[in-house]
Formats: C-alpha cells, structure tokens, sequence
C-alpha cells in the first residue's frame, strides 16, 4: 500500500467573497488543488484560481492541477431513462482521470466547488468512486466543508425568505418543476435549468418568481414579479449574463400567489 | 427625517469557522449588533459576542447591544391555525425594540442570523417591519449576506448530496412531516422540529435517516441509518447535546429506500 492520500472537499460560494474562515484555512493547508477543465480556456477554473491563490500557504499558493474533463453524452435529457446511466459513466471516467493524479502525487489534495457540495454536485459521488477504484492500493480519507449555496444567494439577493412562515421549499430542477408542482408543491427553486424557453411554465404565469443569473459573477443579473410579466425579459438577462461572464447558471424560486 | 439608519443582514453559519469573508468584512465596517437575549443567559447571544469579537474593526470589535425578546405565545402548535398569528405578535413586538434602538443609535447596524437567514429565520421579516415602522422618520436600507445553512453542514458532515442525481430534495418543518411523505416526496429536510418523541414517523421505519443536532458546536451528535433503528437512539443524543451546549436545534434528512 502506498501512503494514504487526504482529499478536502471544499464549498466555496460564489466567488472569493464567500469562502469561510475554514476552508481559507484548508486551502492554506492543501498540497495542492485538484480542478476540472470543461475546455482549454474554462472560465470557472480562472475563478478557482483567483480563490486559491487568495489563500496563499507558508510556501504560497496551492497548485492548481487541472485535469481535462471526460467528455459528456448529453444526448439524454434529465428526464429520460439514460440520463442517469450518462452521468454514471461522465462521473466514472472522472473518477479514473484523479484516481491517477492521487496516486502519482499523494498527499493532500483539495477539490473547489462552487457553491455547496449538497445541492446539484458531483464531487462527493466522484470521490466516492476514487476510493473504491484505489482501494487495496492507497487509502484515501476524505472531508466535506459546506459552502454558501445558490439558493441561499438568490434569496439573499432578493431580500426574502426561501418560504412562507412555518411553511416549506422545495428544491429541485427545471425539468421537473411540472411535476413538483402536479404533487401540490406551491413554493420551490428550480437549479440546472435549461434555457427558460426550454421550460414549461404552463399554469404558472400568476405565481411569483424570483429569478438570477451568474450570482456573485460581474455578469449577475436579478428579476422579479409576477412570471407571465417576467418571463418575456427572461431569456435577454440570461444572454447578457453569459455575454458578460463566458458562462451561465440561472436559478429561480416560484411561490403560488 | 433623522439620518438614514443602514443595516446588515448576516448569516454566520454555525459557528466562526462559517464566517465568510463579506460577513468579516461587515463585522469590521458596522457600529454596533443587534441581538435579541432570550434570557439573562442566552448561550446563543455569548456565540454571538464570539463572533463579532474575532473580527475587530479599526476602533476594536463592534458593540453587541442585546435587546431583550419579547415573550412568545407558544400556545399554538407549527400547524394549528394560531400559529402564524402568534408569530407575527412576536415579529411585531421584536420589531418595535429593534426600531427604538435603531431609531436612537443610527448609523449601521448588524443582526447576525444563525445558519442562512433564507431558511427559517425571522429577521428580514422583522427587519421589514421595522421599515415600516420608522417610515417618514427615519429612512432604513438593509441588506442581506447568505451564510452556510443547516442543510448545507448536515450533509457536508454526513459526506453525502442532499438528494439522488437530477432529483430533488422539500426543506420542510418535523410537524409537516407526514404532510409531505403523503404529498409524494420521498425526501426531504426537516428543521425545527420537536423532540423526536413528538414527531410522527408512521410508515417511515424502513427509510434512510441522516440526522444531526447542535452542528458546528461542542454539543454536535450525528446519526444515521434505517430510521427504525436509529430512532430509539435518537433522544438520547438530543439530551446529550443539550446537556453539553445549553441548547438544541436538530434537523434531519430522511429518504426513502
């Protein structure tokens, strides 16, 4: 067996701003940061520069080990019956790509996710893997460090609570919000979500929402009132986000009236 | 119109190793906390004064004003129809304490929220009605700073996502409990809840439970497992976390199988 390797699983928010006194403590700690490379100028890994090299170590900043993405079969839509098995195998092949980097550089090594490990990430079920794939050869220990969620932005930014009192939210992703609401929820956020004229806000244009693009990004864009007013002026934000940013995520909380 | 008053909305997490950069900053730029004192020996008013202390600004840490809470009337049960009657007296009891002090002192002041102030909290409500109090005598602006959220830390300590790949996770309250498993969802979040003793777990034997009270503080107790073979454990680890902190909050994730 070779030395055991330490993976630190760290929450940074949105931007350097909100990263915790805990994980500017581990970034100051690790050997080195582990990131994915979704393309040769990935604007997310730039950003995950800025937060490690904001948090420089006795002997500097980590390095920044970036590891070229697997690609992706985005042929199933979230809701089909394959898209689970695609991500399975997109999640699988990531796993073998740091397993190798894990075992040829040991040590401690530390993941940055944006936003919160807990809502709509991989890194966990990625890590996850790596161990069983490395198991019998190097023990791999590893911690999770929470991070300011997207949905808590959103609601920070709009000055609201995620419910009404006493009441509940609930959270999921814009392909499945008619089916949340067809169960009787009547407050939810949807996350992951495809262009909004992809989505299906049929029944829906008297409810409010609460709607941002690129939160925390220079490209941040917020819009609320009743949907059916809001949603004409949707798709012009989202494109001045991504215009501004090289990249785009919007998320949305809508509440029966 | 006297001058306008500011203040500060900041999540703090559960505990200074949550504290965010932004919410550093603030600390250090504020005149003085708001907090309310639930008793001449209100634990989470000393975690408080921790918090403000280890971020002093150029004239040293900010005052911590503590205003003492108006009495509650928790005659009325989460779901009975009194309760959000009985919480909005309280709202407007502590709105009127906070809108003297305000109106007094100026300048910018902070209330630190437990957790995330998106998720049951009161403050931006209460805040709002101090606007409308102090309307056409003094102007108020405030703003809101996200801070990690329960949630976000449960899982985080349980190394898992809150919900199934390209699922969704309901944040709801333990009385809504057997509301939501008969709505369809099969997993949820439930926060403020009651002794365990006092929840309804019917028909939930055979579901997963991450549970958790008093995260982030020395009192921390974490369980999972069936939720039939936790659940004889788990008043026994909220008496023990009680017992060591002075307080108790608990919350839990349940899935089904």
């Amino acid at each position: 067996m070779d030395a055991p390797v330490r993976v630190r699983i760290l929450g940074v928010g949105m931007g350097p701003e909100h990263v915790t006194r805990e994980v500017a403590d581990a970034l100051r700690s690790v050997d080195y940061v582990l990131a994915a490379e979704k393309s040769d100028d990935d604007p997310l890994l730039a950003l995950r520069r800025v937060i490690v090299d904001a948090h420089p170590g006795p002997r500097g900043p980590a390095e920044v080990i970036a590891v070229p993405d697997p690609p992706r079969d985005r042929s199933a839509g979230l809701s089909t019956p394959g898209y689970e098995s695609a991500v399975t195998d997109w999640h699988d092949a990531r796993a073998e790509r740091y397993a190798e980097v894990l075992r040829r550089r040991g040590g401690t090594a530390a993941f940055l996710v944006w936003g919160d490990p807990s809502l709509y990430d991989s890194t966990i079920r990625v890590v996850d893997k790596v161990r069983a794939l490395l198991r019998g050869q190097v023990d791999v220990d590893y911690d999770v460090l929470p991070g300011i969620s997207a949905p808590s932005l959103l609601a920070a930014r709009h000055r609201i609570v995620l419910h009404e009192v006493g009441r509940s939210v609930h959270i999921t992703t814009g392909r499945r919000l008619q089916e949340a609401v067809a169960a009787g929820v009547d407050n939810l956020v949807a996350m992951l979500n495809p262009p909004p004229q992809r989505l299906d806000f049929t029944g829906l244009h008297d409810w409010t929402i609460w709607w941002g693009a690129n939160l925390g990004a220079p490209g941040e864009r917020l819009l609320t009132g009743r949907l059916g007013d809001v949603l004409p002026a949707l798709p012009e934000a989202r494109a001045a986000a991504e215009a501004r940013d090289g990249w785009v995520m919007d998320l949305f909380l809508i509440r029966r009236p």
